[in-house]
């Protein structure tokens, strides 16, 4: 028999999946993989052990869910943010900081943990790595956009994808402290020479 | 009473530090940081308890000598490289491998386990940031070495500094699959534009 449920008990189960996710991902930014566990995420979002194994039976399902649930809201938040986005040379700086926010800040810190547990322990690392890679292509989908590129020119291509592992990099390096000075020096130098790149392959075109 | 030891107790002293020094990345790297303690280090390295703490008594001195200790020799051997590099167009890119060398491999894996420990526990970010620092500075004075570049040109500065974070985020990249690819086409078009900035740079001045 297919279960028919109600539109508000959808909506109730719909909040409780959120709610999880949510609290996966502040625990494992906050205290890290090792003490980030089923039972201590259904505690933490206030929702029973059942329904959380309902939601997600294994540790990689939650965790995976997590970090992808909120990529996707990040990735949506930066196109949205696109559309308000000036023209003129200040767009590409504006950019860089849109993009290098997808590592920063508690989703980076958390996927951080599942990355690192995941070069450790190959059923982490399988159940990851899919996950990772569709992150990563909308990632650059999203990047090719903000930065108006054409994406018939080879040299484009790879800087659009040279300026996210800068963004990873930067990221990292600001995990244990507080580096955004000298990320905002390094963005402003790289807003730069991507300006003058862009501009450079445009005008051989055209 | 000062112990004044001989010769050949200093270099077996010596040479016993060193074996803990590389279990111990090696352990980080395969097995993770939950799962490499002072003692399972010590039994990998075949030392005793006491002889091990001797050495290290805390958890984080082993591990942050481990890594300072290779990061150390690894920006020996790029040095040691940098004597028989040729000249001419291909050097920046010789330099960027050399330079990427210090985000891969088990030297890379190790310090991941370890930075990604700290993002959660004060006690071990306590005693790590001061070394990654070390590090991170020696880093940069390398590869500004490799470069050639004139130090008193900001944008040098900070295009030498946007590649290394380029190659921590391309290390991080390549954690989890293998990246190698994707990594040297991206090293590829990155060395172009470094290229010309680094003669434009050096037009400019003379």
């Amino acid at each position: 028999m297919i279960r028919n449920p109600s539109a508000p008990q959808q909506d109730r189960s719909r909040a409780t999946r959120e709610r999880l996710l949510k609290s996966a991902l502040a625990s494992l930014a906050e205290v890290g993989w090792t003490q980030t566990t089923v039972a201590t995420v259904a505690e933490r979002a206030g929702v029973s052990r059942g329904a959380t194994q309902h939601h997600f039976p294994t540790r990689e399902d939650l965790f995976g869910a997590a970090i992808e649930h909120m990529a996707e809201a990040r990735l949506r938040e930066i196109r949205f943010a696109l559309e308000s986005m000036p023209e003129g040379p200040e767009r590409i700086r504006h950019t860089l900081d849109l993009l290098v926010g997808l590592y920063t800040g508690p989703l980076f810190a958390a996927a951080l943990q599942v990355w690192t547990a995941a070069a450790v322990d190959e059923g982490v690392r399988a159940h990851i790595i899919p996950l990772e890679q569709s992150v990563s292509r909308e990632a650059f989908r999203v990047a090719a956009e903000l930065l108006q590129i054409d994406r018939d020119s080879e040299r484009l291509r790879a800087i659009v994808a040279a300026t996210l592992d800068l963004g990873r990099g930067l990221g990292l390096a600001g995990i244990l402290t507080d580096d955004t000075v000298r990320r905002a020096w390094i963005l402003d130098a790289w807003a730069e020479e991507l300006n003058r790149i862009v501009a450079e392959e445009r005008s051989r075109v055209h």
